[in-house]
């Protein structure tokens, strides 16, 4: 494998980041223009070479289009959400809709997101490939808990998992969106996944309705 | 009461607007606008009246404030839905979410949308004045339907309220946002809703989890 020397001095493979630096002030830059108020549309890979300091080439030599340059930073506002272990599904549910609120309580990350998505509409592919870097792996990882507990039988064997993550994220987002105190609502994690629990939980039998 | 004569020759209360057809012109230009991209923050009276084809004397006699008209515009993206008595509450559910469903495939009211709470960070006002007028009315109408199933044995008696229309109401918007195939799934509604209600339905005992 050819390997070239960074600015660091380290030794690294062809054709993958010169500087890890440089690729961070890229992110940053992107971050910071996008929390300025500049859409996808109006944000140009020259204002983010500017703000980061860095040449035009420096980012195109690791971002072929602007597009995937927003995705990349914005993917770092999203990281993968670690679950420990050994819970209860009811503790790692509760735990996952922390993340999310934690999150939309999170003013700059909530202005980035919808400075970005608000042109998603004419930037189809950014919110694809943002779901695929980004929503999907977290969708895994919460559908993973839920069919562990349909294996244990803390859940129905019979659970819709893709309704039962879109209730349960749908939720989270409505809430801290549209409630009139959502944002402040402490407990609202365990509201919301003990009120969805109550139909994912087995039943003995139904009468009729 | 005072009067006044409009363009119309209609007698209508002094401080009404002038002109109904006026009035539509400058809603009409302010989404407009707000679908070409431009966000509320570089939204301007003047622009609005030069698209209308008015004065800004007479956007100004009627919206004392640039957030106040743009939420009566957003408004009328989001009329109130009726819905229809005596169905079982499975169908009005239903219906609710086939509403936001196909609010949703409308891509014009999807980038307006999008554009306007872009900005909702800077101007809190909005949000929360669009939250009374147009949100609050529609979860009263769903929050009404829920308490007419938990009064009629359909649903439990001790369900939440808040919760339920959260979880309605938040799986139908992510999964149209975020799911593989959610706007092309004509059945989504149902299964949202099926989904849910064997939470909400009433049950005769609880297993131990």
């Amino acid at each position: 494998m050819k390997t070239q020397q960074t600015a660091e001095g380290v030794a690294r493979p062809a054709g993958r980041p010169r500087s890890e630096k440089a690729d961070r002030s890229i992110i940053e830059a992107t971050l910071e223009l996008l929390g300025e108020g500049i859409g996808v549309s109006e944000l140009s890979i020259e204002s983010i070479a500017g703000r980061a300091g860095v040449g035009k080439t420096t980012i195109y030599r690791r971002w072929s289009n602007k597009e995937d340059l927003v995705v990349d930073a914005l993917a770092t506002l999203k990281p993968p959400i670690p679950l420990p272990q050994g819970g209860t599904v009811r503790d790692d549910l509760v735990t996952y809709l922390r993340v999310i609120q934690e999150e939309s309580r999170h003013h700059r990350t909530r202005c980035i997101m919808n400075i970005a998505m608000s042109d998603s509409e004419r930037h189809p592919r950014l919110a694809e490939r943002f779901r695929e870097l980004a929503v999907e792996p977290r969708r895994a990882v919460v559908a993973a808990v839920l069919r562990r507990g349909m294996e244990t039988g803390e859940l129905r064997a019979d659970l819709d998992v893709d309704m039962a993550l879109a209730l349960l994220s749908g939720a989270m987002i409505w809430s801290t969106k549209w409630s009139h105190s959502g944002d402040h609502q402490a407990d609202l994690p365990e509201r919301i996944v003990d009120e969805a629990l109550k139909g994912f939980r087995p039943r003995p039998s139904t009468p009729e309705p």
